[in-house]
C-alpha cells in the first residue's frame, strides 16, 4: 500500500475544528489515527492537533468535498451544516457518519419532536408553527396547555440561543414578528417546570451496536452547560430509566457515532429536551472517568470498530466548564493554580480567550460526590471562571 | 499579548519526533499548550499531532535554534543529542529541561555509573576502559569479578544495542577490537543474575519537588521491554526499596521533567541498571493506569508547575508493546481485533510498519493481574505482535 493510501484508510475528516475536533483528534493520534479537519480559521482549536488541516466552510460543496477527498469518513463536529451539501458529498460515495437522516432530526427541533413523539417516546407538549396565522396558533397552544410557553427556532439554536420563554401574547407576538422577519421557522413547546436536568451519551455502530454510558445530573445556566455531576441526585431506577430512554432516541435517530440525548426531569417524568448528534460537553467526563471516552467510541464507531467499555472509572466524576473571566487572561497563563488543585485533570481548548466565551473544561474522579465537584469547581476557578448565580458551592459547608 | 507572543509562551519544543513525542503532544492539547517537534522526517511519529513541526536533526546547531526559538522551554523525545550543541542552546538564554548536566549523566553509561556510585547508591561492579591496555583492564576486571562480563558502549546505546556480554577472553578481544575501530568508549560490568527487573519512574520539578509512580516489573526480551507489569510479583517492601532508589537516582541526576530508572533485582539486592532522562517505556501504563500520566507530568514538570498525582487508578495494570508482525501489516488495520478484547486500551504511533518494529503498545486496568496481561496480549497478538520466547503466558492455565 502506498503511504497516500495508507494515510486514507486511517484518515477521519472531521467538518468543523472546534474542541469536539480536537478532542476527536487527540483520540484519533492515541490510535494512530489521522484527524483531518475543516477549519474555516487557521487558529481554530482543533488545528494544533489535527494531523491535517482543510481550510474551508461546511457550506461550500468544494471545501466539504477537499476534506472528503482526503478521508476515509466524513464526521462533525458541529451540526451547522448544509444537509443537501451533506447529502451530495454522501451520493458521491463518501461515507458520512451521522447520515443526513439522523442529521436531520439534530438539527431541526420540529423534526426531533415528531419523530420523539412517533416513536412513543416522552416529551414536552409542542406544536409545529408552519404557514399562516402562528400567533394565533402560539395563543391557541397556550390556551390548551397555559402560559409561559417556549417559542424556539427550528433550526439553528444552540447553547440556549433560539429559545424564548414568554409569559404572554405580547411577549410571543414580539418573537414571532422577529422570526418572521428573520424567516426563521418556529415551534411552540409548553414550558415544563424542571426539577433536574440529565444527559444521556450513546455511541452507535452502523449495524445497530450501541452502548451508553451512565446518565449525568447537568447544571445549565442560561442554557449554557456549567457543570456535570456522576452520578447525580436522582435514584438510581430515574437513571436507569434515562439511560434506556437515550438508548431507544439513538435507535430512532439511527445514528451512528455518539448522539446525546439532554432530557429534562419534571414532576416525575422523563422528557427528551435535546438531540446532538455529536459528541457532547455532557460527555466530556468520560475522558477520565470512563474506561472509554466518548470521543474514542466516536472514533470507534463511524470507522465501524468494535466500541468501548463504558464503564464509569470511578464512584464520583464532576466536571465543570472553564469560561473565559472578566479581565480576559488567558487561562493558560493560569495552569499553575488549577493544577495545585488535587486530582484536577484540566483540559484547555487552545482558544482566543473572551469574557464569557467557553474554553475549557476541567474534570475530577474521586469517591464522594461533594468533594470532586468542590475541587473541579475550585480549578475551575482558578483558571478564571466565575462562578455563575444558579451554581451553589455551598461554601459554609460541613 | 500579540497572538504570537501567545503561542510562544504555551509552546513545548520537543528535540525529536518520535512516539513519545507523540504522546507528550496528545497531553499538550489536552493543556491547552502548543507542542513544536523537530522533526528529522515529515512522517514521524509525532508530526501528526505536533501543532507545529520544524524540520531538523539535533546534531545541527541552527535547527536546535529554530526549534529554540519557537518554544518557551526546549525539552526531548530521545537523548541521540550533541551535548555540546544544546549547552550553547541554553547559553544563549533557553529553557532546556533536563539540563546537560542531567542529560550527560543519562546519555554516558561510565558517567551515570560513576555518579551513581559516588552518591552511595547500588550498581553492579563496574570499570571505565580509558586509554590503553583495555583487554587487559578487562581480564583484570574479570579476574577480580569473574566471567562472564558485560561490555557495554559508554555512549549511544538503547534497547539492547551496544551491550555486548562476554563469556571470555576471546569474546571479550573481538569486541573491543571492533569498539576500538568504531571508536567506541567501553566500561565493563559484572554480569549480575537477574531475578526480575524493575523500573521506576520520577518526575521533578526545577526546584526540586518530585512525584514517583509506583515501580513496575517489566520483562525484556533481547534488550527490548515487552511487557509492563503493575504491580510486579516483587515484595512491597522490595518494591518501596525500588521507588526510593528511582528518587535518588533523579535527585542525583538533577532531573527536571521525567526520569526513568531502569533496575535490577539480584540476589536480594536492587541495583541501578539504566537511567533515562525522558518519558519511558516503563511508564506507558500510566496514561490509563494513574491519575496522571507521565507524559503530562514530564510537561508540568518542564514548566514548572504544580506535578499531578501519581496514584495508581486500577489494582492491576498490564502494558504489552506492540512490534510489527512478520508479514509487515500496519496495526492501524488490525483494529478491529484489538479493541474486541474488553478494556484495551491501544495506542499505536502512525509508524510506518516494519517486521519486529516497535509501533504501538496496548494497556489494560482491572482487577486481577492474570487477566489483565492477558487481556493486553490478547489484543497486542490481535495486532500483529509474535509473542517472544522468554514470555511465558502459561495458555493452559488454571
Amino acid at each position: 500500500m502506498s503511504p497516500a493510501a495508507a494515510n486514507r484508510t486511517e484518515a477521519i475528516g472531521i467538518v468543523g475544528a472546534g474542541q469536539l475536533a480536537r478532542m476527536m483528534a487527540e483520540s484519533a493520534s492515541a490510535l494512530g489515527l489521522r484527524a483531518v479537519v475543516l477549519a474555516e480559521r487557521p487558529d481554530d482549536s482543533a488545528t494544533a492537533v489535527a494531523a491535517e488541516v482543510v481550510p474551508g466552510v461546511p457550506s461550500v460543496a468544494a471545501d466539504l468535498t477537499a476534506l472528503a477527498a482526503r478521508a476515509a469518513v466524513v464526521t462533525f463536529d458541529h451540526e451547522q451544516v448544509d444537509l443537501d451539501l451533506v447529502a451530495a458529498v454522501a451520493a458521491a460515495g463518501t461515507v458520512v457518519r451521522p447520515g443526513v437522516d439522523t442529521l436531520r432530526m439534530a438539527t431541526d427541533k420540529a423534526e426531533m419532536r415528531r419523530r420523539v413523539q412517533a416513536a412513543g417516546l416522552p416529551g414536552p407538549a409542542f406544536e409545529v408553527l408552519a404557514g399562516g396565522g402562528v400567533l394565533a396558533a402560539v395563543e391557541g397552544f397556550a390556551g390548551r396547555h397555559g402560559w409561559p410557553v417556549v417559542l424556539k427556532a427550528a433550526r439553528g439554536g444552540y447553547d440556549g440561543k433560539g429559545v424564548w420563554p414568554v409569559a404572554g401574547p405580547e411577549e410571543a407576538a414580539r418573537v414571532v414578528e422577529e422570526a418572521d422577519a428573520a424567516g426563521t421557522p418556529l415551534l411552540v413547546e409548553e414550558q415544563v417546570a424542571i426539577d433536574a436536568e440529565l444527559a444521556v451519551v450513546v455511541a452507535r455502530r452502523p449495524g445497530g451496536q450501541a452502548v451508553t454510558w451512565t446518565p449525568v445530573e447537568t447544571a445549565q445556566v442560561g442554557g449554557v452547560c456549567r457543570e456535570v455531576l456522576v452520578p447525580g441526585r436522582l435514584d438510581p431506577a430515574v437513571v436507569a430509566d434515562a439511560a434506556a430512554l437515550g438508548a431507544a432516541v439513538a435507535e430512532v435517530a439511527g445514528a451512528t457515532g455518539v448522539l446525546a440525548v439532554e432530557l429534562f426531569w419534571s414532576a416525575g417524568r422523563l422528557l427528551v429536551n435535546e438531540v446532538a448528534a455529536r459528541p457532547h460537553n455532557s460527555g466530556h467526563w468520560t475522558i477520565e472517568g470512563a474506561v472509554t471516552s466518548q470521543f474514542e467510541n466516536h472514533l470507534r464507531a463511524v470507522l465501524d470498530l468494535p466500541l468501548g467499555s463504558t464503564a464509569v472509572a470511578a464512584p464520583a466524576v464532576a466536571t465543570v466548564n472553564v469560561f473565559g473571566g472578566p479581565d480576559g487572561a488567558d487561562p493558560v497563563d493560569r495552569l499553575a493554580g488549577a493544577l495545585a488543585v488535587d486530582g484536577a485533570h484540566v483540559h484547555l481548548y487552545g482558544k482566543e480567550p473572551r469574557p464569557g466565551r467557553k474554553l475549557g473544561h476541567v474534570t475530577v474522579c474521586g469517591e464522594d460526590p461533594d468533594d470532586v465537584r468542590h475541587r473541579a469547581w475550585t480549578a475551575a476557578r482558578a483558571l478564571g471562571t466565575v462562578v455563575p448565580a444558579g451554581i451553589d458551592l455551598d461554601e459554609e459547608g460541613p
